[in-house]
């Protein structure tokens, strides 16, 4: 992909960008605020640019005359950059400039991480799970009339010094044909015991050499979404990846609202087939776009918080719902596939993640392992921020996690014009801090439809650092500005008004929406702080922090800093996992040394319920704050702010 | 019972028999010889004896006169015994009697053999498999809220020492709303492992304490009749046992013809459902009888022949009938009762017994371990003549086993009037020896249908000792009795008349019956030669014989011992273990050590293909006559047979 540099001026920042990327989005990734609030559809006519060298693709509309287009202006929503620019932002006054230049940082999210095979070699922490061994056995005789099986074993013990090995009936009912079909030339798949000394499973037997194909399935049961990887187990490649809307959406949004279900007549049963289908949708798509045979899958891990695995397992969760919050079981047995309606081999054993209580599941045990962080010195933060927040701190030695109540601000629940992280949603922002005009980005670059999880921490942090917000969420009231108003009582901030919007009506961000931000950071932040304290470390003590989620991928590092989610830590030490659940569901296929640790991670991992230890209201209630009551925790923001405050009271004083 | 003592004269012998007894099978179990071939309906009128002192029921019939009647005279076969008797029996010259007392020694049968609980404690070989342990736990906070699963196992490690507990899914899936009906008050079914050190299975929730109630299955899945016990596995005792005909009788009469329907399109799936209806059919009225409530049942244990056993486990058996004649597996892992199809509860395992070959079932390695040779010292024969003889000779150092193709006779099959052991069958037989004339006697004291496989072995032992067919079973051509005949050049002994039969045809037996038989028994007694040489040993080091099966019950091992079927042996190390493919599957449900002991056993019992072993066909020709070609094997016969001999060239010698 061809890439091109542009110079914004007078800001003299430097960017580059890749080929057809909108100018918009160029100059919001530089820093450089430019007034634009119809989401980059042309409407707004705010985002008026003028190209001084180089040349655009588009930019010419109805809002600009004859005259303004000689000039070279352009609306940078609309102009693909195409080659080398040189763009100059039409700015009132000098002090705007040098205000922009402290307030906009570039938009910073997480490294991602992700761990492979031959990395998984080099660390010694490689134990197959499956393994396909190819055998040419001699045929029987009437001197050696062993059972089939025998001499599959006899041979296996002889050439490959496997011992301890059983059979599975599966095996015994297709092993005579199966030998009989190529003259004995068989490749049986062993599947490996997790403890060594315990008995190889040999749970398939197929006709001919086929050593070279051999795959995994690895499965994220959320509550939203499903995700499947197809996993070649020879190479460790992801193969085919594809995610689907739970099927059990249908009867219930949220973890509650399936529990409820479940406990109607016939409700268990009908939300364990839906999900089934769901997997079994999602793994019919991965063999096609993979082109494998599917015989050719030997085993398959899922994860998934509690309820989700209770319902997979058609275990009645109705008692996650009730005090005590008691989950039937933390672990579940080696389940065959087919039993549980998987459309897999009836070879295939299905592993499903271990959970640590009703709120914290599998799916952060999975991102646990994933990760690695139970196998570091390293005090490692974990963060998976999905329907629900769950937190893991710790590192080799010890393990905490609590599930924090943080309620769904950042997937748009609770936010007046919140939504999922979609088309049209606002998922960048900028503020001009002279008129406190907008610079809205929405993802599709089309009309606004609302705020996404990702894009309401960058509004409310830009805001907040403005002195837009105070440290309670709170408008200033002194601000003149036709943006800022009041309606039945109830203040607010228009991101974009009626006729730039996609849903023909103001896009707002109310002080009930950054309350319930604020409530939602705290209780994740207090609760990181709850687990510390109790083990008698501080927010400073964090070496690394792993996020996992989707939300984790687009949250503007700094900016989530700001508002007091993440302590302030050097984005470098900050990583991105991806779907830790999936993650840890794929490496559990790749190495059963994941199955092995897992036992003992989740035996030292300790969970607290947070409404029941003693020291979590006192820190939450310390959290309630941008970003925090204790200024001293976020060092750096507190020097900013203090530039900030100066730079306001003086003015005069450009050298800021 | 009230039992009576007869005297029989001029014989002098005494019997006591149970009362209501009819006189002709008081005579036969005397050893008394009377004519009658009618088989007790008082068709032929043979049986006439004279009642000299006490008095009978019954026994008047037409064709005796009122001056008969008043002498006493009654037909035996009709005449029950219902006080104490002295009867003397109408006999033509002294010398007869002497003849007689010489001819005829009572049927005796084997002592019934079984283990019980008790004994196996002693022993120390009481391992239960199933356990059950009743908790009252103490019920969940929020301060304590673990999972069910892990207080059930957390409460069995500190009250009971339990450890390596594992669950499967069916526990997981009911505990919740079990621990919840009776304030967490529990009982738990452990399902020990084999070895120690490995996992200890919670199979099972129940509320309450039913720590009383504890039962297993043992099924003995034969070809023609599939027997079915229910045990209580505290007192060890069987509660109730059924028989019923094999439902895949309708499929094939034989092991061969099953395997041939099992090759058609749907056959295995039929013949899979149908044995595993009838075994359904025996459990519902084995728990109905026993009046248990189904839950109750922890475990079932089933034996079978190969074919049978990979019948019930759904693995086709085609191979079994082709040479090599490969079975598919010898060892079947432990697999879930309800996906077999078994009318059992989700936590139940069914334990199918390994096989040695394709012609050495799981039937026989159950009698093996039944019967416990393989830890004694003494050198042990373990015999089972059903559709097929299966031998093991050995000891608690080795064992070796083969199949023999005797052939169907000893089940009345290849003989011409031969039947199974059912009503209306010749069971017991005597002749007198000047006249020839036979006394049959039939099950259910019904006109004779035909010849069952006990009774085909004393007419052909009593016709060989009395000279009346030669070692070849070539009948005397010399004799004068019109019984002995030659139709198409088939020479036979007619044993009923057509009008004294309920088959309207004369009952016969043929030379080409007798050499069916020889061979049958031939092919028996020569693998029997042929395994202890290959282990350098002979038939006179056999310190014990144990007879399974149906057929073992009825044998009368003297008369065996003269045809040759059995070694010569002091009768009293002859033990019949009665189904001994049951009786192991009884006691793999009664202790683990079986189940551990069974491995081995069957690792170190060597199996011999007959037909390849160079030796066994001399020894095959050699067993080809009454009794054998050594006699010298048969010491005490020989001395019988001379002083026959002796007796018949000077009948002027009275002293024999």
């Amino acid at each position: 992909m061809k890439r091109h540099h542009i110079l914004f001026l007078p800001h003299n920042k430097k960017i580059t960008v890749e080929h057809g990327e909108k100018l918009i989005r160029a100059a919001m990734e530089a820093g450089v605020h430019i007034n634009a609030s119809c989401g980059g559809e042309g409407v707004c006519g705010k985002c008026r640019v003028i190209i001084e060298d180089g040349k655009v693709e588009g930019g010419v509309t109805e809002k600009l005359d004859s005259e303004d287009i000689e000039k070279g202006y352009r609306q940078a929503c609309l102009s693909g950059v195409v080659g080398d620019l040189v763009v100059r932002i039409p700015i009132d006054s000098e002090v705007d400039a040098g205000l922009l230049n402290l307030q906009k940082t570039p938009r910073r999210t997480a490294h991602i991480w992700e761990m492979n095979l031959e990395e998984l070699k080099d660390k010694g922490l490689f134990m197959p799970p499956v393994e396909k061994k190819y055998l040419e056995l001699p045929e029987p005789t009437l001197q050696d009339n062993l059972s089939d099986v025998t001499r599959l074993i006899s041979f296996l013990k002889a050439q490959y010094n496997e011992h301890r090995l059983v059979v599975q009936l599966p095996v015994i009912q297709k092993i005579s044909d199966i030998l009989r079909k190529e003259h004995f030339k068989v490749t049986a798949t062993l599947a490996r015991p997790v403890h060594s000394g315990r008995k190889t499973n040999i749970i398939h037997v197929q006709t001919g050499d086929t050593t070279d194909r051999n795959y995994a399935i690895a499965v994220d049961v959320g509550t939203t979404t499903i995700y499947g990887q197809l996993v070649d187990l020879i190479t460790g490649d992801a193969l085919a990846q594809f995610g689907d809307y739970n099927g059990q959406i249908s009867y219930g949004e949220d973890v509650i609202s399936r529990i409820i279900y479940a406990g109607k007549p016939g409700g268990l049963e009908k939300l364990h087939d839906v999900v089934i289908a769901t997997i079994n949708k999602l793994i019919k798509k991965m063999i096609k776009k993979a082109r494998i045979d599917p015989d050719e899958i030997s085993t398959i891990t899922m994860a998934g918080n509690t309820t989700m695995t209770q319902l997979l397992l058609k275990v009645n969760p109705k008692y996650i719902r009730l005090s005590p919050y008691v989950p039937a079981s933390t672990f579940y047995p080696p389940i065959k596939a087919v039993d549980l309606g998987l459309a897999l081999g009836d070879h295939v054993t299905a592993l499903v993640y271990p959970a640590i209580s009703s709120y914290v599941g599998g799916d952060i045990v999975a991102g646990v392992m994933g990760s690695g962080m139970y196998r570091t010195e390293k005090l490692t933060l974990l963060m998976d921020i999905g329907t629900n927040a769950e937190i893991v701190i710790g590192n080799k030695d010890w393990l905490a996690c609590a599930s924090c109540s943080a309620g769904p601000a950042f997937e748009g629940g609770g936010v007046k014009f919140g939504m999922r992280a979609g088309k049209g949603a606002i998922e960048d922002f900028s503020m001009d801090p002279i008129t406190f005009e907008p610079m809205n980005i929405t993802i599709g670059n089309v009309r606004p439809k609302g705020i996404c999880g990702s894009g309401l921490i960058i509004i409310a942090a830009t805001m907040f650092e403005m002195g837009v917000i105070d440290n309670r969420g709170k408008f200033n009231r002194d601000l003149k500005t036709p943006r800022i108003r009041e309606i039945d009582g109830v203040y607010e901030y228009v991101l974009a008004w009626k006729h730039e919007t996609e849903i023909d009506k103001d896009i707002a961000l109310t002080e009930p929406d950054l309350d319930n931000l604020i409530r939602a950071k705290g209780a994740i932040y207090s609760g990181s702080i709850t687990l510390l304290e109790e083990v008698g470390l501080k927010m400073q003590d964090i070496d690394r922090i792993y996020l996992a989620g989707g939300f984790g991928s687009y949250v503007d590092l700094e900016k989530a800093m700001v508002i007091g989610l993440l302590p302030e830590i050097d984005p470098d030490r900050i990583r991105f996992i991806g779907n830790g659940s999936l993650m840890g569901a794929k490496m559990s296929c790749l190495t059963n040394r994941i199955r092995k640790d897992v036992v003992e991670v989740t035996r030292r991992m300790t969970n607290f319920e947070l409404s029941e230890t003693p020291s979590f209201m006192n820190n939450y209630v310390a959290a309630l704050f941008l970003p925090h009551t204790d200024m001293d925790q976020f060092p750096k923001l507190k020097a900013r702010l203090e530039r900030r405050r100066a730079l306001q009271r003086g003015l005069a004083n450009p050298a800021f």
